[in-house]
């Protein structure tokens, strides 16, 4: 997109949170480095021990950043009101004075979900009769539906793991002796060169018994002949992230059982699929994952929930699990990823991003879904 | 270190931040997955959006964690009492319970520095009558001293990024045509293929006019002949971050006024890392950077703070930055890192680490520091 495009995105989505918080008596929302500061104001940075603040207003928006950050900012962001402080300066005289500027002393104040304690006991002892509740309460409802270019993002960021997927689902017999590190730097590097930005999250590579550890990353554990190796890794495209699971065996006869596990998890995972639609609640595509995995046999097995939303974060609303009522709408996008760990022997997780359309889902992800190399 | 070593570090840790809850009156010391986790427990995660605490009290210490990271936790902690709840329970119910039982209710909570305002809410929501202060109030002075086993990991992170640095620097013409995703890609498989364990921060490349921006990380742009390229990388080993800048011009003739720039971030360099001994403040390590380039002429385009401490975190305290006066003791390990940015034409940026001795300070960087390929 050009910068034109991008402004234009910006406004209108800064337009729709001044709306909101009108109409909700918020007298400022502030934001942290974080998917709220990038969707609310176009510059994306990482969370860091400077304070680096975007105040929306019913009436105005501004940064306070430090000044290495100033043209970054102006380059990147349609908000040209930025106050910088030099590091030496004492940042809370800056967040005084736009304090008494914007008249916040005593306003109701929605802060970054992702804030730093660091910085809330900051804002709570330079505004000590302010109250506090926190961004979600507006952004989520303006995030949980994308546009159509975010959707194009999502589509390309797809498309890119998918393929470094098949690639490296190729890779066979050249993929045993690997270790797991060597094997997670590789896609890191398929994906930078197949154009992806970055890894979204440290790449998954968990073989064998790594894989029953469903938030394991990578080790110096070698990758051996019939290992099952369960492979999560995704890039950001336009700043949007992939976020995909094959679960594959390079070379060699896996364990006995890895088969019917297998097997189980993708049927509980094209059931999910199935069964999502405008107007069903989250907590029902979970059920559906769950119901497939407990006739199997393996209901305990499956320790997390179904999926969740992914748009500026990997992780985000809606949360695909037991309890979220929450009714889906066209433009939701999120991930369907059941798995089944057998301790201390391997696990198996398929995951695929699935946007929700008129009548159904399409899924973003289409690379071969079975266990073997091509 | 083998596990035992490694529970005997942390329980001793443990012990000693015990210690200073009875002394500061303070109830609870609460942690997100953070650095202070690590720390205080030895079980490192990333933040993310389910609750996982690890509470310190003056008599006890116990996880409240998501299920699916029970295995996980107590392969890696020494903290045996882990208290865990399910994706579709409300994990506030568990806190409550673990308030009672620990009789936490209007005590005062020391939280992490970087608990995101998510869990901070609850935590007010859940505890209204008690007081909160910050985790860096009591964990900063434990952990603001490496012993041996922190000092063997940073030694080994900074000569991964050495080796790498060296054979990067060789690529000479080579690198002229890659893209500065590309380059930073590679630099990922390098440390990878040395032993590193991921990036221990988003790879910087910034590439002839990006690398006058201090915190560009990397992009499309093409390395042409004649670029002045700032390469600012580091790795982990054995949990510990390496972090090490160079300059470098892979082939052809930089800009004309390159080279008097890179003599006089080198002279800054080395003037700071010279005034480094026990008892001297900070603030003077910034000071000697920065005199030097006051006399250059380049002192407004040193726009940023000399160094930052490094340990468990990239940047943690002690910061070498105008206005901090903690004096220097042996044990502490920071960044040199004093740069010139020129907007619109180039960056030139040179940093180490260092740890303070008792008689002034040990490099832990030694790879060239020159501008030129070899």
């Amino acid at each position: 997109m050009s910068r034109t495009q991008t402004d234009d995105i910006v406004e209108k989505r800064l337009e729709r949170a001044r709306k909101v918080l009108t109409e909700q008596g918020v007298d400022a929302l502030v934001c942290f480095p974080s998917s709220n500061m990038h969707y609310l104001a176009g510059f994306e940075e990482e969370p860091m021990e400077r304070h680096l603040f975007l105040f929306v207003t019913p009436e105005a928006e501004l940064f306070v950043a430090p000044e290495m950050y100033d043209d970054q900012i102006r380059d990147a962001s349609p908000v040209t009101d930025v106050r910088t402080w030099s590091d030496g300066d004492d940042p809370t005289d800056l967040l005084e004075r736009v304090g008494e500027e914007l008249d916040l002393a005593g306003g109701h104040f929605l802060i970054d979900d992702r804030m730093w304690a660091l910085f809330t006991q900051d804002l709570r002892a330079t505004f000590p009769e302010a109250t506090f509740g926190l961004a979600s309460e507006v952004v989520d409802d303006l995030r949980i539906r994308k546009d159509e270019a975010e959707l194009e993002a999502l589509r390309k960021a797809a498309s890119i793991s998918d393929a470094v997927s098949e690639e490296v689902r190729a890779l066979g017999s050249d993929a045993i002796g690997m270790t797991e590190n060597e094997l997670a730097a590789e896609i890191g590097e398929r994906l930078a060169n197949a154009g992806g930005e970055g890894v979204s999250f440290e790449t998954v590579v968990g073989s064998g018994p790594n894989g029953a550890r469903p938030h394991h990353r990578h080790g110096d554990r070698t990758i051996e002949a019939g290992d099952p190796v369960v492979l999560d890794f995704g890039t950001y495209a336009d700043g949007y992230p992939g976020d995909q699971t094959r679960t594959v065996v390079f070379d060699g006869e896996p364990p006995a059982e890895y088969e019917g596990v297998h097997d189980a998890v993708l049927e509980a995972q094209q059931a999910a699929v199935a069964a999502v639609e405008p107007g069903v609640a989250a907590e029902a595509i979970d059920r559906a994952a769950r119901d497939v995995l407990e006739d199997r046999g393996y209901g305990d097995q499956f320790i997390h929930r179904t999926g969740h939303g992914v748009g500026l974060d990997v992780h985000e609303p809606p949360y695909i699990t037991a309890g979220n009522g929450c009714e889906l709408e066209p433009g939701m996008v999120f991930s369907i990823e059941p798995g089944v760990y057998l301790e201390g022997e391997f696990g198996v997780r398929i995951e695929d991003l699935v946007v929700v359309t008129e009548d159904g889902c399409e899924r973003l992800n289409d690379s071969p879904r079975g266990w073997q190399s091509l």
